[in-house]
């Protein structure tokens, strides 16, 4: 039996039913798999058969599957169903997935597009359009259940047998005055176990946890790790209810808000993938190398500066890299921590000066055991202990710097709104370079006459 | 009313109701509150109300607030309540979670707390232990509802009543057969569509998508993400279902493995976070930083070996910082690119190949456009055609190299299951630091007689 298969055996006989124009056993199989696994079948079989795959498909079908392909795939796939079928499709999506893939076409795409749309739908997703990215008012479905507060128990359960396919999730149902403010919730369970002609305004909770339409999608997506919820309603300035955010669009939050951080430490560019063509991964990372490239030329300007020094003691540059590297290195750890930090707290003033003092602390420890460890290999290897003396106590003082602009910039980024991602690793590692130097050969130059 | 009180207010209200003794109010408040909230306001509460709030909750009011605390404070929290209401609370406590706690405590506590148990729990939890961390099997819930396949509509409904108090989700129905193999899934809206006297087995989906105990938690994560999941039943080698894993740890995990990730890059240590005090985060990140030191020393010894020609070219040494710099970055840049595809993409060679060879494409385009534009501004600086053209190959050579390591260095270690850890970015900067000076002198000294 299918349950048994593996994708490969699935799709061969989904080819195999194409080839022989059997549509009803293949609807008998395609009614056992899942969106995402139906998209991965559509993606890999030859082109031959793609246009008759869609062809067998119903429009909910092919809405399933839209909303699992990437960007580039959307495009094509809508290219090869036509306007008129598109726009079938597109009625069944989802209204947060369809504002998505409306956003992404070209401005006359998403105008004749919109154009052709039932004037109400049109006005729903436009709506959705108008509220900024990224927050709960973009990422909010309207398909859920509310219930006005004089309902009793049975009216609940009927009107639930009405809307649960729609709905995407009935876990919670919202109750709502008649302004249509959200006023309480009730549980599906506290449903089932409560009598019939119970009012539901006596089951419901009455403080809800709720989000506004312009709630940070981070926010919104700590909230329901917090509480362990599987949605969280969302209201708008007038405590008016108008949709939900729901579990499964946020753990794609998560996702993505993790993979910006990383671009964050990494300066690696944004959106590049493992299907990223060449030219443009590249592309998208020369600004920043080539920025860093500068920045670069500043490190070796210090360097340039301490040139008379530089020719007297050439083995100070021995230290150089190992210098450098070190307070880089310390400035990451510093910045990782409060990258991390700020995914998952709620930060205030009281926090930042506790954080600050922590790495002061820990930058000082780091410094002083390193900076002896170093004072003691140099004084060894080179057999000279001014030499060690210079090298150990910059080192002491570049790890304490390094440690506090590592905590301190990301935080002043964070309070100004600055993006982020400004406050790269590389950044840092490259600023406190050109700074460890600085000290090196100042702290150097001072010693000259003892190093000789 | 309560519903419009911020978390201050509630808190003042607890303690008021505290002080007077007023238990019954100070249920009514409690009974709106999450369990996160309600653990909020414990932690922040003054020492001396703590244990009158904690002697006036029942059980699973405090097993609750215990699943919300962090590791440190369960401890105290158990203490606080002695051995005798801690087995109460932990009664109460989802299995998974109660794992994990006992794992924390000391092996005394553990086997005393296991020892005082029933003897039926105490086996549940062993058996839940004995999966190693981060699979499935230990994160799995066993509150979850199982249907015999021979069961009506109505069977099913009545059997909910009575276990929707305990699961931890109903959204899905998982079918079983005699020998409690899993066949079978419904959810909970094809049960509310369905006639009473249809049979289950009629109306359920038999391609179940599940793991099994020894699934890894993060594939378990990318599964529910990819699917929009709720929960994802758990089946031991034989098919049999022995749980469930639910969305709202699957967003933990994937928190807990983004933050993991953004260790790797950066080296910071292991579980440290704004609350950490200064000397153990200074100690977990030494190791790091001191295997560092010892690495920029190799660095040093490299442009030691070359002192002739730097004592000849001191020029020369201007342009370490950015080339080690550059070179450091490019591999970062890569790294993040591998670190980020691994977390999304079930990797095989073909995929490997064509990166490998995307990021070559990339390290050459880079390293021809950086290495022209040095070379110009070398040029420019410094006047001399020859420093220019040596600084600038040796940036095509690095950035190309850099580029590389930063791609197949963290491929190796995933294929042979070495701790990615190990892999990190500034492990990585480094070891590219050293073999840019030894490229970069050697191209040098090779120029030598040209360059003075």
């Amino acid at each position: 039996m299918i349950n048994n298969w593996n994708q490969n055996e699935i799709t061969l006989q989904v080819i195999k039913y194409l080839k022989e124009a059997k549509m009803n056993e293949f609807h008998v199989l395609l009614d056992e798999l899942q969106p995402y696994d139906i998209a991965q079948i559509y993606e890999v079989l030859p082109a031959k058969h793609q246009n008759r795959f869609l062809s067998f498909l119903n429009t909910s079908q092919l809405a399933d599957i839209l909303q699992e392909l990437d960007k580039e795939q959307q495009q094509k796939f809508l290219n090869k169903l036509g306007v008129e079928k598109a726009l079938d499709v597109m009625d069944e999506m989802d209204n947060d997935d369809l504002a998505n893939l409306l956003e992404e076409l070209s401005p006359e795409n998403k105008e004749s597009f919109l154009a052709s749309m039932k004037a109400e739908e049109s006005q729903v997703i436009q709506n959705l359009m108008n509220y900024p990215p990224e927050t709960a008012g973009r990422l909010m479905t309207d398909r859920f259940v509310w219930i006005p507060y004089h309902y009793s128990v049975r009216d609940v359960v009927d009107k639930l047998k009405e809307y649960a396919e729609i709905a995407e999730t009935i876990n919670y149902l919202y109750v709502i005055d008649d302004e249509k403010k959200l006023i309480g919730v009730v549980s599906y369970r506290d449903l089932i176990l409560a009598e019939a002609d119970e009012q539901i305004k006596n089951i419901m909770y009455e403080r809800v946890i709720s989000v506004t339409v312009d709630t940070d999608q981070e926010q919104a997506a700590r909230m329901i790790e917090r509480y362990d919820f599987l949605a969280v309603p969302v209201v708008d300035h007038n405590n008016v209810l108008v949709g939900i955010v729901t579990v499964d669009d946020m753990i794609d939050v998560v996702m993505k808000e993790a993979a910006e951080d990383i671009e964050k430490l990494s300066a690696s560019g944004k959106n590049i993938d493992f299907d990223t063509k060449a030219p443009i991964a590249a592309f998208r990372r020369l600004p920043w190398l080539i920025l860093l490239l500068f920045i670069g030329i500043v490190s070796g300007t210090i360097v340039s500066i301490f040139e008379e020094t530089l020719e007297k003691v050439v083995a100070l540059a021995f230290f150089m890299p190992m210098i450098a590297g070190m307070t880089g290195n310390t400035g990451t750890q510093s910045l990782a921590v409060v990258v991390r930090g700020l995914i998952t707290k709620d930060i205030n003033k009281k926090i930042v000066a506790k954080l600050i003092f922590r790495e002061l602390s820990v930058g000082i420890m780091i410094g002083v055991i390193c900076g002896l460890l170093i004072s003691i290999i140099a004084f060894i290897w080179q057999g000279d202990a001014i030499l060690g003396l210079v090298v150990g106590s910059t080192l002491v003082i570049t790890l304490i710097i390094g440690t506090l602009a590592g905590t301190i910039i990301p935080l002043l980024l964070h309070k100004f709104k600055v993006d982020p991602a400004v406050a790269s690793g590389p950044l840092i590692t490259t600023l406190n370079d050109i700074l460890s130097l600085f000290i090196y050969f100042g702290i150097a130059t001072i010693f000259i006459t003892r190093l000789m």
